[in-house]
């Protein structure tokens, strides 16, 4: 929990523990989300996606929510060091777990129209599944990282980015591939590359959560460090 | 200019116009990254596209001066009202202009990936234009909304990013068909459409630069309001 929940205040301990609270719910939406997505697509259940496609309003409602908050305690309690920069990354946490929303909500969409017009087979299933994975464990980490505000799983979390890009451009090859060989499979496998492309913005959005924590953490600013990525 | 300008403290005059300063400074480096990437693509100017992924650097390290910057004025000045509303609007947008800086990175890397393996024709280059046009205006619309803090010009270029989806739409699916009549296109047709992908995601941080001018302007929250975007 860190020196947030320190001040002489109660009423300022319980407003940043009421924002951090609604920030954790918001990714919780948002994970669950990605979850229905994935399992739309994989078990064909169409009602999943549409839900998905329901749920993504009360993220929205919860992002202004929050930018409200953050903007109350900013006019009223004038916060400094690493409060303020705890605010500043809830501000700018929120845009990217509101962008995750929107993705899911893309997955959903795009599982629909596969749901309605492909046979998605085993082969398809599989392609996706181990990228899924991937960006599933990475955003539950990312969130996690924000909740305890631990850099080191913010850190390691942010390293695996990497996996999940390397994994979207071998899935975009094979699709080509696939789509010379068989043009009739070109909008199924679009729509295959598409979900791969969201799950890999997703993945950036998690990115850059992990980024925030470590900036509140540490105060330390590792976006657009190239060579911590390596 | 608002009421900005207006405060006792001459000192603090400055400072925020310093960092609006900044802002459109920032704003213009991507705004010519758009131009030059373009550029590339129909001139077939390698060297074009090669200074846009250079350029990308130097938004990034504005980016940071300013989220600093933003910073230390919410500690030191701890603004209220319409000046709050501002340094948050900046923080947002700032987020938003980096983005558009990827995108036109992204135009000026798929333009040589074209470049070296593709022939290009006056076919191809016709589908992109009106688009770009159109997002190369949004893009200095936006950026001109937030300079003046012109709210009405915001609600109209935020309008017109329905024309961009619209466009991108026709251009998806026909690219859809010329690959299915001609597979040995796919390459080509896929570094396209991710061309028109890039512009589309433009035109979605132009609209949110938009706004955040238009909160900043009224203090009322537009993000989320689907009714506007008819």
């Amino acid at each position: 929990m860190k020196e947030f929940n320190k001040h002489t205040s109660r009423k300022f301990n319980e407003e940043l523990e009421s924002v951090r609270n609604s920030v954790l719910k918001m990714g919780g939406l948002v994970e669950e989300m990605l979850t229905q997505a994935l399992h739309g697509f994989f078990q064909g259940d169409s009602q999943a996606c549409t839900n998905v496609i329901a749920m993504d309003d009360h993220v929205n409602d919860l992002e202004l929510e929050i930018d409200d908050e953050c903007r109350r305690i900013l006019a009223t309690r004038a916060p400094a060091a690493i409060d303020l920069r705890l605010i500043m990354a809830i501000i700018k946490t929120i845009t990217d777990i509101e962008r995750m929303g929107d993705e899911a909500e893309k997955i959903a969409r795009l599982s629909i129209n596969l749901l309605e017009s492909s046979e998605i087979n085993k082969a398809d299933h599989l392609e996706i599944q181990a990228m899924g994975e991937l960006v599933q464990t990475m955003t539950k980490k990312s969130l996690d990282a924000f909740a305890r505000f631990d850099s080191e799983l913010a850190l390691s979390t942010f390293r695996s980015d990497e996996m999940v890009d390397s994994q979207y451009k071998t899935l975009s090859r094979s699709s080509i591939t696939h789509m010379m060989e068989d043009p009739r499979s070109i909008t199924k496998r679009l729509n295959i590359m598409w979900i791969a492309r969201a799950l890999e913005r997703i993945g950036d959005h998690s990115k850059n959560i992990c980024e925030y924590v470590i900036y509140t953490e540490k105060g330390l600013d590792i976006r657009h460090a190239e060579d911590l990525e390596g």
